[in-house]
């Protein structure tokens, strides 16, 4: 039958008219690059949203604006001390190994202290000690946290300020994945200076949550601008028409778009969780569900025109989107909790 | 004042309403990545155009492709044959130093034997035969052509033929960056077998010429696929929504608008040449006009709202686009003649 | 007081009188780096001790010597599985990261069904598997194995069969990181092609067994050895008075002096371990014991002259070398065995 | 016939008995890598002799001591200015692209300024200013310069003040490839202070003046001492026998048999020099020699037993080393002479 009610991602959903409308506005020719008007705008936006100076810049993936930003405070020889299930190590392909030159993603599991796939200082701490100093080893040049996190866990602020301390402390960068930050920030309360307090640079995500093609890599400390945007052009992630994808970043920013989305992803995530019981694997903050679901009750769901992932042999993973029809969550819901 | 009439670069245009309206179409959500169904139709596509099988993957610059179907060709430890003004040599930050971990250009003059920043097997030959085998100097792994070369010229057939030759013999994949491909492919007749006449591996340039984000990397080893595959997601570069790059790539394929397109800016370039006489610098084939001015008479042009790069001290490149109006083309042309 | 009893590691032992007097006989000039007569005979000596045609390249470190092996077969998107606990992962600074420009190391547990640090085909598998073909997952390209294990045990011929069947089967190299390569063969009978059996390279150390500073890289597929040679001088490894690397290894492979200081070391191990009793953690196959110790227990040995690492919190680590007194792996033996 | 006087390089010369003496004096085990109480002395040493604070650490080839010099200072997004002669560029396999990520060198050729292969701040600027703040172009991040340089020219303390005063103006890195660091110093008038004026970094050669296997990167920011270490563990050139490369540079430093050596090869060019009249291409002030000589001279030359290295079709290249005989320099000037 037609897959009718999606869960699979959000990564594929649709643009927002919004969205379209900003392109093409921007259609108009303009200076090749970034030396449009529209990209023009992007750091003092952020340094707005964020309430501390920042640069920002396009780029077409997350996967380029985790490793450019990574880039800033990471050398070949260094690590990046990542949670075993981040994003960075196991999807995106090898790729912080090839922007980074061969420096070491060094995982952190949950039995180093955090949950839900997030870190926690004592964890790297057990991680990086033993090591230190050590020339035969790989050392730690900075943390890599992913807000919401691979199980849809945010970082409060308090977390936020004790890594921050942990990572100053040890010489170390802190990095933020958002990815899905925009629904993390939703859940914490709508702020984005919380929700990145004390991060170095943050990857923030609007692909998922109704752009096309445009992430934006945020550097909170202004002076690594120039290296990332060397390191943007050398990986060919410079397009010569960056006015369409500011115009895409803006059009987010506008009115607290990208708020608006993902509370609405938001909310269908957890009127689904509403019917999960204790069949939830994490606690349900942002727009993702784990929820324990043997074959036959997968198969059940699937008969019914969800679609959606299998996480591993006992389980599914549910994702809204900005675009996800209420009725198809409600009805997503109402179904697992009759089986 | 402002500037009404630009000739800048290419690289800013609109993009074409055929291409948006196939944006627009491509909207409703499918697989993500290059899963969805209009990706699926570019090998075939291709194929149908060059007349051999053949691979084809969509990315987001010039810059990406190029580096991309090198990688195919090339290892950490080789080199790259290309012209001493090359595109990958002088204007992409470096970018082929990373995707190929270091591999190195090695560049040959036109004193080696071509004109207008074309290579020839003679002017390749006297480049490495001297070090042939020596393990102190970087060995060719590939030669890299621009189809127009960089000062708007073409390789014919027979050309190609010859280079196809040499670098098998020589045992060296043969790749042609074809930023403005259709430029040329259309001054040769507007067959794009016979442009991509034995090339190994084609960048092959939408944007300058009507696209908005998508170049296509078209491998003539289609084995090679995967491997471009995989090095296209570890470069950040696999996009989740890649169904908008797709759309774009067919749209220009479709009813031959890309030799459409690429037409009507090679004739504006014709009609601002007959008033260039032996300003010129090199015959005008594709859409670049290299032409010698001095300063006052680039002073007198720019007074008149033309707008252009300098070339040196003593000349300017004017280029023309799919967009670039007759009448701003006729004006140019009879500016230059009458200065 | 002085540290009279030495168990820490070979790494630091002496170098051999032959080979001293190998080096010697090499002072007189001939070709700088490997085209001396020495450097030329390599290749033949090699091929006749592993009975099949390889080439060989010395180097100055088993790391270079693993890393430019495993370059040969792995490409910088591609991975290598190895142990958790392999000298590549733990040990060597992230110079497989360096040389695999970026390459992943994929680690396999003994939980996947090996014992002592050794990989079995069902581990590699349950690892590699669930991500074939999944472009966003690094691929694996290798597999790399220790010969002897990094906790001292062999690989027998027929374990090796079934890695090489495995390896083959998957389309993946098999390197051997053969640091005490000399330890197992000695173990398992004397015969060097049994010891490697079915591997597609090998860093065959001798530094740790007598030499001062080379250890070779052996290719069974002698048409690797172009490109390990290229990636060689690349590295800066390849010295231009190769002639005294030469000299050592000839002087090693000489009447089995390899075999013979191997023989010496794993006796010298085999009488510790007669000591040890149930404290050992695994069996002692080749040169080195792992042993449940107190902190107490530590004290009171390290109180008698013997000089060892911690292993862990709850016990050591000794090694014994080509010239380890015999007195005093008896006089160890005895002083466990009496804790 | 027999090659009985070879002036073909140094780089294959015997090493010195001083320095198999300090070799064979530093058997007994220590602590291995460069843990040993050799290595810890360079760091002294090398300060004294330039009479500013350094680190020092060995290593086996120029080729490696050049690379992780400039590591220090380049980023992989960076270029390094050297000449388009430079050793760095033609002969070292393309090691910098690898040890440097792909950074780019940037040729500069002696039309812009110096003579014999020398750099100047006026021919620098002329490359690199142009290009300035342009992100589609590598930006510089160090200057390489040789001392002596390709041709066997020195640089003078005042020419080194300018380079310094002029990298220091750029924010630019400036490293001396010192292959023949002993023999400018030697011409110079003896201070290694002098010779290596205003440097940040020296690859301090050694073997082609006596030693086996050891040269010295020595870092006058001793604070890059650290970045440096990490780099070497990962390139495989960490030895974990280091104490024999330390003992070789201990010697060669021990009443100044460095520049004793050097002293000798300069007289041996020198006295080759007096036959050669206007024959010579470039002045002879340390210890290469590049002589117009026609094919025929050049037989007559080798028939006499001379051994050497043809230069392009017109010339030759003779070198003299620490073990040159007076009668064969004697012999080879008069030969010349009577040509």
């Amino acid at each position: 039958m037609t897959v009718t009610r999606p869960f699979l991602s959000d990564n594929a959903a649709r643009v927002h008219p919004k969205v379209w409308e900003a392109m093409r506005a921007a259609d108009s020719a303009d200076n090749p690059y970034d030396g449009d008007a529209l990209s023009a705008q992007l750091d003092e936006r952020f340094s707005d949203l964020f309430g501390r100076e920042c640069a920002a810049l396009w780029v077409a993936t997350g996967t380029a604006a985790n490793c450019l930003a990574l880039a800033t405070m990471v050398q070949p020889h260094g690590g990046v001390v990542c949670h075993t299930e981040a994003h960075i190590e196991v999807d995106e392909g090898g790729a912080p190994g090839f922007y980074l030159h061969g420096a070491k993603l060094m995982l952190c599991a949950d039995s180093h202290g955090g949950e839900g796939a997030k870190l926690t200082p004592e964890g790297i701490a057990a991680l990086i000690d033993p090591i230190r100093d050590d020339v035969h080893q790989v050392q730690p040049h900075a943390i890599a946290i992913t807000q919401a996190s691979e199980y849809g866990r945010s970082y409060t602020k308090t977390e936020l300020q004790a890594l921050n301390a942990f990572a100053k402390e040890r010489g170390l960068g802190l990095h933020m994945d958002g990815a899905r930050f925009a629904n993390a920030a939703a859940f914490l309360g709508g702020s984005a200076a919380d929700a990145a307090h004390g991060v170095d640079s943050l990857a923030f995500g609007f692909i998922k949550n109704g752009a096309m093609s445009a992430e934006a890599v945020v550097l909170f400390d202004p002076e690594q601008a120039s290296l990332a945007k060397y390191r943007r052009k050398r990986a060919g992630h410079l397009q010569c028409k960056g006015r369409y994808l500011a115009a895409q970043i803006l059009a987010m920013l506008e009115g607290d778009l990208w708020l608006e989305n993902a509370a609405h992803a938001n909310a269908a995530a957890r009127e689904i969780a509403s019917g999960c019981g204790d069949r939830l694997m994490h606690p349900v903050e942002a727009n993702e569900l784990f929820v324990c679901l043997s074959g036959a009750d997968r198969e059940a769901l699937r008969a019914q025109g969800f679609a959606f992932y299998d996480w591993g042999a006992d389980a599914a993973r549910f994702v809204t989107a900005w675009d996800t029809r209420e009725d198809h969550a409600s009805a997503l819901g109402k179904a697992i909790a009759s089986l």
